[in-house]
């Protein structure tokens, strides 16, 4: 039913659609790495988590480079940049305290 | 230069690791949820990643629904799903303390 709503409207209009969510899903961890950076502590943030995200990041750039899509490419390489600061900074602040 | 490297191999090899990338970054918030939930605290998480992010995967939603395809609706819909629950939890445990 919700994809019979979606489905009238131009390839055009989802792949807008499609930046706009990449761009928000990439430049989200800006702020994540300001706000530990700041405070200087990152305890309630999840090891296993910034682990799993990076380790998925990577694969998602090696399957970008693999197809040869430049979009999924540079958005994951920018991810995965900020992901590994978060982690970098956590696993420091975490032995400090 | 490294997109030589990985242009021998199969695109199936690709959808492989595609996979193995979508199931990371979506599972990954999962350890953080219970992170939160445990600690009963949200202070070193970024209440505007969370509000970015969440607004970036609903943005996936509408585009893997619009695309007709599922993968893409899946994982992002679980992913929301989880990063819902943290904002909602940060909201809560902020406003205590």
């Amino acid at each position: 039913m919700i994809v019979a709503i979606f489905q009238p409207l131009p390839r055009s209009f989802f792949d807008w659609i499609g930046s706009i969510a990449a761009t928000c899903t990439t430049i989200s961890f800006l702020p994540q790495l300001l706000r530990v950076w700041r405070r200087k502590s990152a305890k309630d943030i999840s090891l296993l988590m910034f682990l799993l995200f990076s380790f998925g990041l990577a694969c998602w750039l090696v399957y970008g480079l693999g197809i040869g899509s430049a979009p999924i490419t540079v958005a994951n390489f920018i991810t995965l940049a900020l992901a590994l600061a978060i982690l970098f900074l956590k696993l420091r602040y975490d032995r400090r305290q």
